[in-house]
């Protein structure tokens, strides 16, 4: 029986599963960071082949027609796809189709062929899908240039709002002490109330400045969270509030009246952050989309392998989708428990049930 | 008689300037940025040097006693200090002393030893001087943390408004077709109207965060004249009002009763900008300090020569301060004139003289 392979190349791990037409899962392995423009070529080809290694464990390699898709943000460049044809031939996929990673992550969530998805990791972006295609994106335009309501925005903001407060040029607020304890930075009191200055500058501004200068302007996404958990102070609020009613603009910029939904959406800020958010924070966010059932996927594992099945000739339906998400969401409960001593590791059903 | 060094030492060029104890200016040069973090140490001390030998072309080398002065942004580093002292010890100067930036500002518009000083080029910030030190600093984090209203402040917001023009996320710009004409970009028509897209994203928004993208963002500064220029349009207007509101702040932030001023400003976005706006723009700016006088500098070299001379026991009075200014303002025209064929070219009274 034919072999696919499906994967999803991210910015801070790839996954890869390895299924049968009829939708079975057969395998899967995780390893780092698979993006190239991210990681790089060679380590984006040399995580991913490992993930497909692991994933490929005790299932052996028939030598009949294949199909490979991998979801990938940016650019898809034949330099990559060869590179990658050539490390996954061995495995008994010569060719690897690379699908946008907004079409993995829709038909993560959808097996349909329009509909729409949202994703605000460390950045934002929102496309519409019709006929199986991504026909209109907005935002995802990179941290430097929008991405208004994603992870770095966010922290950015909350990087700001505590030099601002530290310089007295913003109000005070609780995100300072939380992400100066964050960056292990702590505040050395001056005399009587007032912070020690250095050359007219409070001393602890000037390491915090250091600090931040120090890493790529892209991770400013890590103190995303510590947004949220200050939910209660106005400052942080006002943070939140604002990317919600971003976020919610970049879904309806994409969004016309012939197509009804559904709405995937993904990425920590929305899954862990906006729709996760506790009663008391959620009733003050801009509502995504009032009224309308949002399927959170967590990344675009399942849709490579929806786009792998159909370009092999396998329409998939309701029951193949099913299938295939239940046999996934096995292997990963029993990877978790099987792995949790390594950080990539290979889980197959063989290995599980003599496990 | 002593011999007296002042150097203004920025990102992008480094200014020497050589006088006598009675406010005498012998000589000038210029040379390449000089400033150690963005320059590189090694640049840096280079630049400074090749300043300093075309100031002191024709100049005799007495071994008297000597004060040398360099304003420099940034922080103070002994290695820096040590390499420089060691270059300009040939030339009388075995002992460099390093002032903030913003004190050679101040003192470039003022020999008082209380005031303020606001400077908005690349980068935004503000100082009250007390008692001849910089007693408070406000702004100046960088473009990352900070600097509202700077060049890159407004050039950012430039970028992403023509970002989301072209994502029709945001209004139409004027600022469009005039960002993507200075970087060689044209957007070419898809059918009727509709832009030519690629992957449900418009190709000339591509290629534009492909072109943002490969440039530090610091650089993106280079757009705050475009934004000037182009104030006739709203989104633009937005910008510039807002810009002006965060300097005016900026300079609020660090002024007491006590000090009443002088108030002296620096920088592109003021001096080319701000307050070299046409009457109907600076009708809508909020004005930095109403009603008071400005006093705009160019550079840090006067306020330089007033601490060497300070530092060498010398009282700076108003008939000094205005030899300093006019004997340089001579050094420098001549220097325009006779320099032209050459990016560095030093000049002194004998080579003006015989010319």
């Amino acid at each position: 029986m034919k072999k696919i392979l499906a994967i999803d190349a991210g910015g801070t791990g790839s996954r890869a599963l390895v299924l049968d037409e009829t939708g079975r899962c057969l395998g899967y392995g995780r390893a780092g960071g698979g993006n190239p423009t991210s990681a790089g070529l060679d380590n984006a080809v040399a995580a991913i082949a490992s993930a497909v290694g692991l994933a490929m464990e005790g299932i052996a390699r028939q030598p009949v027609a294949s199909s490979a898709v991998i979801a990938l943000a940016g650019e898809d460049t034949q330099r990559f796809r060869a590179a990658l044809s050539e490390r996954l031939a061995p495995f008994g996929f010569p060719d690897v189709v690379v699908a946008p990673d907004l079409l993995g992550m829709f038909h993560s969530g959808s097996y349909a062929s329009a509909g729409y998805s949202l994703i605000a990791g460390t950045g934002a972006v929102a496309a519409r899908i019709a006929e199986g295609k991504v026909e209109r994106l907005a935002g995802g335009t990179g941290w430097l240039l929008g991405d208004a309501g994603s992870g770095f925005w966010i922290g950015h903001l909350a990087a700001r709002a505590v030099v601002a407060d530290l310089d007295g040029q913003g109000p005070e607020t609780a995100l300072t002490p939380l992400l100066l304890g964050e960056l292990g930075l702590t505040a050395p009191s001056g005399p009587v109330g007032e912070p020690a200055r250095d050359s007219g500058r409070p001393r602890i501004l000037r390491q915090l400045i250091g600090t931040l200068y120090a890493i790529r302007p892209v991770e400013l996404s890590r103190f995303a969270p510590l947004v949220f958990r200050a939910h209660e102070d106005a400052v942080a609020l006002r943070i939140l509030v604002e990317a919600s009613a971003k976020l919610a603009s970049l879904l309806d910029l994409v969004r016309v009246p012939q197509i009804d939904g559904p709405i995937v959406v993904g990425g920590s800020v929305l899954l862990e952050g906006m729709l996760s958010a506790p009663p008391e924070l959620a009733a003050k966010l801009v509502p995504l989309a009032a009224g309308e059932v949002l399927f959170p996927v967590p990344d675009g594992v399942v849709g490579a392998a929806v786009i792998a099945l159909d370009r092999a000739g396998t329409t998939v339906d309701e029951e193949l989708f099913q299938r295939i998400r239940s046999g996934l969401a096995v292997l990963r409960d029993s990877h978790r428990h099987n792995g949790s001593n390594r950080q990539d590791g290979a889980v197959t059903p063989e290995t599980r049930d003599g496990s």
